[in-house]
């Protein structure tokens, strides 16, 4: 697939937020990299243009099937000059394994990857420099095809915008323990449904229990498989991670779980560390034993907004779960410290993980 | 809850399509129904305007995380003169069900009612005449807020769009019965997720499978339960019914399965003509020993778009139970010539289930 992409620039950017107080997701910067799908020309009309709302027909297929994929990852402003990417290639070939699920038209990744590069080119200035601060990028494919009849769209539309964000922690050279509530009735998807995908409707399903969550007090949900209300899963954009008794172990990518580039990093990360890592079913059982055997030492999440997020509180129907201490465990941050490290450009990138922007002529 | 409806009419209508040739959900009338809600005004600014596109953030809340609900019935021109609506209240007590599942704002069901007539009145005149044509009415709201946080949204929008329709079988006098393919390894929800509910992504997850149904050259597919793959759950976009040994038998309301309209008419008919219907699990397995025993004597898909439709065939693994000769039973002919009866004037409304458009002022 090869596309020229046509480029329209705003005459005067808007006016930045105030870096120091970005909520996630909030603000936009002047761009954006749009490309629309038929089924006689393919995907067609690859541009970069103003970040401006776009006009769609009610009867959009999106509004009512939501047929759509979308990923998400980060630019960051290296210590060393310059701006990079981690593991771009690796959402976008992400993305199209949802697609395929999805019924929604593959597109060239490396293709992306250079629209993402040539995006990111223009909107630089948007880049925060700020140490733990970054650029997060959206990718997304809607079905824009207006029909009411339940199918694959004939009509998609992708996009890419992006939005500077803050460290996911409020104190940004400390990494605090999040709450987490392992929900027993609800389930996030099973096995022979779209859970290792990122749809839209996955994480629509997942708001109620967030808020069953919120409301008892804790940050985040934990996840059970539908079938027998016993393994775990994920939480709710982050895989998890078990330290018992000196290994690691990780729910093992089931079909109903996302394969998470952040979680993949960790496994290579730890393995080349000399690591024992696990990736097999884990029951909930399985956790409390360990608790109650005092050798569950660590629990944390990994997901591309926070990176690493130590677990310090489960709840577990009457029980709770307090995980070394409610603190930081060295484990995770060894994983934080050096990831965010290779992120940043102020570690060396042992492991290959960062694509450079190359600089280029507007 | 009560509003104003602001009411702004195009000057000049569209051209209305050939109604002989009409495929489903294709075309859309003159207007719309509009409002919108913000956690300040609750839903406000509801309105009347020419059918037109929307104007969508980038980063509305549906186009990443899928956030909406939907509904489906039909006006139908009575033949004993006026417009009528079958049992329209009970879709807008089933959007509020779902949702509340899904975070979102519930709505008045008799203010919509109310607001549907005015639309319906002000497009009275794309509302088909003939026998078997009608006018699909599609209500849905989408989280409109623009953010990407994983969060139920502060910001939706409720649309009513009209569409019409003609007869879902091709010789509009003749059901002719469809195949159906029993999948095995996709599954469709799950206790505990959101299969009760009308939200998009129940359906852009179905869309993989509706093709490999069609690509073995069966019509829909019939979703067996997500935990032993053995009880039946419902087709694509209908609720089944099985005859077997003179009783008629349909899958209990269970919490992955919606909770259909037409189920609910055609099991409040069948009762009133006095047969046994079982609402209660049933495998697969059941169905074939039927089947082999010579007592499955009918099957039938219910739903708002084909009322009834006979099922001729059904592929389980590598069987093909060929079901009352391939032909349309007597059960099947009866119930659907009795509710379309009720639905178009010609039968009488014997269950009190329609609901006429008054006249009145434009
Ligand atoms: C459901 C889910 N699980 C896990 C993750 C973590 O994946 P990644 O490390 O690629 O960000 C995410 C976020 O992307 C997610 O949405
Ligand atoms: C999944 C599903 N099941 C069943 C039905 C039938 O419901 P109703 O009879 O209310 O149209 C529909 C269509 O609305 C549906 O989408």
């Amino acid at each position: 697939m090869e596309h020229d992409i046509t480029i329209k620039q705003v005459t005067t950017g808007k006016a930045k937020p105030d870096y120091n107080h970005l909520s996630f997701g909030k603000y936009f910067t002047d761009h954006m990299f749009v490309m629309d799908y038929n089924e006689e020309d393919g995907w067609f009309d690859a541009r970069i243009t103003p970040y401006e709302p776009l006009l769609m027909d009610p009867s959009s297929l999106m509004f009512h099937y939501g047929q759509s994929v979308f990923e998400g990852l980060k630019a960051y402003t290296s210590q060393k000059g310059g701006i990079q990417l981690f593991r771009p290639e690796k959402n976008f070939n992400r993305m199209n394994i949802s697609s395929d699920r999805m019924n929604i038209p593959e597109v060239d990744p490396d293709f992306l990857v250079d629209a993402l590069k040539q995006l990111l080119h223009i909107d630089r200035d948007w880049i925060p420099v700020e140490e733990r601060q970054s650029l997060y990028i959206r990718p997304f494919i809607i079905a824009t095809e207006p029909a009411l009849s339940v199918k694959p769209a004939s009509q998609y539309k992708l996009m890419i915008i992006l939005s500077p964000v803050g460290s996911y922690y409020a104190q940004s050279d400390q990494m605090s323990p999040v709450s987490i509530y392992v929900e027993d009735e609800y389930v996030r998807s099973v096995k022979g449904l779209v859970g290792f995908t990122k749809t839209a409707g996955n994480y629509a399903a997942s708001l109620k229990v967030q808020q069953k969550a919120e409301d008892l007090g804790y940050d985040q949900v934990l996840w059970l498989d539908a079938i027998e209300k016993k393994y775990i899963e994920e939480v709710g954009s982050m895989n998890i991670f078990f330290k018992i008794n000196g290994e690691i172990i990780t729910p093992a990518l089931n079909g109903s779980i996302l394969d998470g580039i952040t979680r993949d990093s960790v496994i290579e990360l730890l393995r080349y560390w000399g690591w024992n890592v696990h990736e097999r079913r884990i029951s909930i059982d399985e956790v409390k034993q360990a608790h109650t055997d005092g050798v569950l030492e660590e629990v944390f999440g990994t997901g591309t907004a926070a990176v690493i997020s130590p677990v310090g509180r489960l709840k577990w129907k009457d029980e709770e779960l307090v995980i070394n201490d409610n603190q930081t465990g060295p484990v995770s941050y060894d994983l934080y410290d050096t990831i965010t490290g290779i992120q940043t450009g102020a570690t060396d990138d042992i492991l290959g993980w960062t694509v450079p922007l190359q600089e280029q002529e507007t």
